[in-house]
């Protein structure tokens, strides 16, 4: 049984060793540090997180199917970021309290990395499912699914190109998706059907979501990492513009407990919950932490 | 048995269905557009009728699988135009005779597109495996090899951002890569060893290379579908500015027979051989066509 801070050292680990083998030669140096750059030392690392955990409450029974959907899920984020920054989407300086790819290395370098980040989520993938390649083709689907047109990620972030949103769905695709496939992955990497819990996924993301709404409103960049604030200098949907702070933190409250409730039964159930608690207590603004559960 | 025009077409049909599923709600209206703008009317689909040659050559016995790959390496082929075309890079105008991606629908759109595509590709790929999943894994490790970092396609754009550059390796990784994947993957379609396709591909690739360079000073724009002059223009490495012209028609001439002598003993040679010739013929200058082989 792993804790948070043991999972978070494994997976850097896989990270790192799966990022040293795109960096050998022939790879440009550039590219190649930018990778690097991209992925470490990371945020909360969330995403895959959440994918071991459940692939350990459902019982797993191969930990290397487990880990590189946790490392693909976490690639694809991260690949999301550094395109979601560039000049012609958000133009942002700063990620994760240093300046982003495209700053540090350059355009045309910082949309190479992105690509190369999404490729190697597949390549990782099909390489940890070697034993068992009947759950590769599942977890593609879902991975695939989550990340690109019409249901993933891409598909969310196009919607900011168009002159009508609805706020509801462009969530759910921009950063929803990518948590349903989070506990999808997590089940189908242990040999369980995803359906069941595609609730807890979704609920997360949804969560996740108000928070950094908030976050936005309520932290110092210092905090936060990256500029705050931007939302509204963007004109950008979010739930507090839409609900308020205390109308977007009560709501912030529901969809948590709500996803705790939805956990489905299973070998390792009490376990994930307590997890869930601990990632769910994060996401709170400091001044309302006792609010959640 | 199929000719190259009933195989265009095929591949046309499936390439439309896969775009169709992309385009379904909740897809946004311009990002849906954009991929098929990009994949449509297309080029001579060389790369993913190599693939489907070589796997009928090598007696084909399961063609979903064949024509995943084949869709998997056009589509793969489409996002690294989409990408390339970009302002930070090429900032071309023109691609296949329209305007690109970035200036049809916008720069924020083209890199999504490109992501789409991408993500599109290894999606379309398990689909097309799920009655043998067990060649997935080794398709994938080939096509994420030839599009990703160290050994692909973003490797080899990336060394455009390098301030020195080695000619023979960035034409191998940015185009003798995928021609490498589309033979080696066309005969792990068909359930055989991809090693001896290796050289087919590799010779392939760099007589295309070869050819596109002489396109760029011996065409004139209307006839190559975008602006030619660009190597020179860019300062970009080429094969007519290390031998001239006439240097690099004897270099593809010398390429193509190497070519055709390396096909492996297989059910469908003879035809194969035939395939290769012919198209080979297309890639010479006009003026030089007589001295194909």
């Amino acid at each position: 049984m792993r804790n948070i801070r043991n999972i978070h050292e494994r997976l850097n680990l896989a990270l790192s060793k799966t990022l040293k083998d795109a960096k050998q030669t022939p790879a440009p140096p550039k590219l190649a540090a930018s990778v690097d750059y991209a992925v470490f030392p990371g945020g909360a690392r969330v995403r895959p997180t959440l994918c071991l955990s459940v692939a350990e409450a459902c019982g797993e029974d191969d930990y290397a199917i487990a880990e590189s959907s946790a490392v693909a899920l976490e690639l694809i984020h991260c690949a999301s970021l550094v395109h979601d920054d560039l000049p012609c989407f958000d133009d942002s300086e700063l990620r994760r309290g240093k300046p982003t790819v495209h700053r540090a290395f350059g355009e045309t370098v910082a949309v190479l990395a992105g690509d190369s980040l999404i490729i190697l989520a597949f390549e990782n993938l099909a390489k940890g499912c070697e034993k068992k390649p009947e759950r590769l083709i599942q977890l593609i689907k879902i991975l695939s699914k989550s990340s690109g047109v019409p249901f993933g990620i891409c598909s969310g972030q196009g919607w900011e190109s168009e002159n009508e949103i609805n706020l509801s769905a462009y969530h759910q695709l921009k950063t929803g998706s990518l948590f349903v496939a989070a506990t999808c992955m997590g089940a189908v990497s242990a040999g369980e059907d995803p359906e069941p819990w595609v609730e807890l996924g979704a609920r997360i993301g949804e969560a996740f979501q108000v928070a950094d709404d908030l976050k936005d409103v309520t932290s110092s960049e210092k905090n936060v990492g990256k500029p705050t604030g931007q939302d509204a200098k963007n004109s950008r949907p979010s739930a507090v513009n839409e609900y308020g702070v205390d109308g977007a933190i009560n709501r912030l409250q529901d969809i948590l407990s709500g996803a705790i409730a939805s956990i489905p039964a299973c070998p390792g159930e009490a376990r994930l919950c307590d997890i869930v608690r601990k990632q769910a207590k994060q996401l709170m603004p400091s001044f309302a932490a006792d609010r959640v559960l």
